[in-house]
């Protein structure tokens, strides 16, 4: 399971209040907070810095490394910022945040995966506009699949993101999400996927509850990558206690452990 | 979904005392807050009471159904205490609990389920003793399955019980569930799952969010009916998050339904 931190994202009004300050002790706080709470990786997005993202991305990228030494996810919609974050990180793998299957955006992005041997995020949307069921889902995962290996990007770069929508626009949103992670498991078992879960929830209330259980059904047929907040506990109660349950906890030694750490105090 | 309402148990002390003072307006108490709290039937257990099951049935059997007019689950390992409870039942078609593969089982329940045409629960274990895999229950299932329709009971009325076992002495015991509600939905779309949820968490802390997310994940790969207790809120919360997620709430009715009546309060 690879937990990606959410928190450092300029669209969050305190991440965007420190950045206009440079508060740099803040971000590398909340960076801190997120590996020690579980983040495997730690997600960087400036995106609504139109004016200044390249910038505001190197000094992300800096301050975080200053205080952890974990991977970052590089997140933005600007190829621009994404290569800038790129040619700065310096722990690990670093994780591109995303192509997709539109042409303009794949063209941009895949040689930026080459050039720095990234993992890379695979949206499922390409031209056609934003998927509806799981077959348009599959339809664009199975051409980014060849394209992407066929250049070379090993199967264990790969994280498909099935682009997760809301239920209140939708009754089958969620579900077509499940059966697209279930199919490209059956397909491409060597491939990850990932999502972020808050969208199933919009325009609706107790959001916290069903960004929870989503969590828990796309885990149950095979998802194994998240972006979320790591320092909500229950959230990375349910992470723990959902993996003891599919088998994935020996002696359900982490469940245990989650426990002794509190994860389960209401 | 089926809702099936676990309380009226003698294992429970509550229960049990209220039992053995014969104080029948608990007993309808406890029947009418699990049908309003959403329990479609109400199961009747008093295996406990080894001296006078079959007179404890009549009698439960009897003030339940002063109380409420739902179908009842007619739950106990005593043959005779079945046959006690099915020939006072008079709402709607009752549901053993249950069949097995086990040859003086088997020999035993099945006359009744066909003299009664009861809905039935059947359990995934014979004489080669408890299941561990996914295989060896569908090895069971399959028998059952086959006995059961050959003989003219409809598969409506079938409901496999995969047999749930804690995942403290088995790390695989909640993936092996899984798989059996996986094979049984795609080799008998048209037959039901169920499954009480609290054996899985025996043996560890926190046992309420185990028992919750395991309702969440079998429910994701098609189990449709549960033995839990209906006034649990978070659990029956889960319950309509979950079917709303799986697209089974159109325009997510029973999800905002739920919450207006405070299901989601914590």
């Amino acid at each position: 399971m690879l937990i990606i931190g959410e928190l450092i994202n300029t669209s969050r009004k305190i991440i965007n209040e420190a950045v206009e300050k440079k508060d740099a002790d803040y971000i590398k706080k909340i960076a801190q907070d997120e590996v020690a709470a579980g983040a495997n990786y730690i997600d960087v997005n400036c995106g609504t810095m139109v004016f200044d993202e390249v910038e505001t991305m190197e000094w992300l990228v800096n301050t975080v490394q200053e205080a952890v030494q974990v991977p970052l996810c590089i997140d933005s919609p600007n190829p621009l910022a994404i290569e800038a974050g790129l040619a700065l990180a310096r722990y690990g793998q670093p994780l591109v945040n995303s192509i997709t299957g539109e042409k303009e955006r794949y063209e941009q992005i895949f040689p930026m995966v080459l050039k720095y041997k990234t993992k890379v995020v695979a949206l499922c949307m390409d031209d056609s506009g934003m998927p509806e069921t799981a077959e348009d889902r599959m339809k664009v995962a199975v051409n980014l699949y060849e394209n992407l290996t066929k250049a070379g990007v090993p199967e264990d770069d790969i994280y498909f993101d099935p682009l997760v929508k809301p239920v209140s626009t939708g009754d089958k949103a969620g579900l077509e999400v499940l059966e697209t992670v279930r199919l490209i498991s059956e397909k491409y078992p060597n491939v990850h996927k990932v999502c972020g879960l808050s969208n199933v929830s919009f325009g609706l209330p107790n959001r916290k509850i069903l960004n929870q259980l989503f969590m828990v059904q796309t885990m149950t047929v095979g998802m194994d990558s998240y972006i979320l907040n790591p320092l909500d506990k229950s959230m990375m109660g349910f992470v723990h206690a959902g993996q003891t349950l599919l088998g994935k906890d020996t002696y359900c030694t982490n469940y245990l452990t989650a426990h002794r750490n509190g994860l389960y105090e209401s």
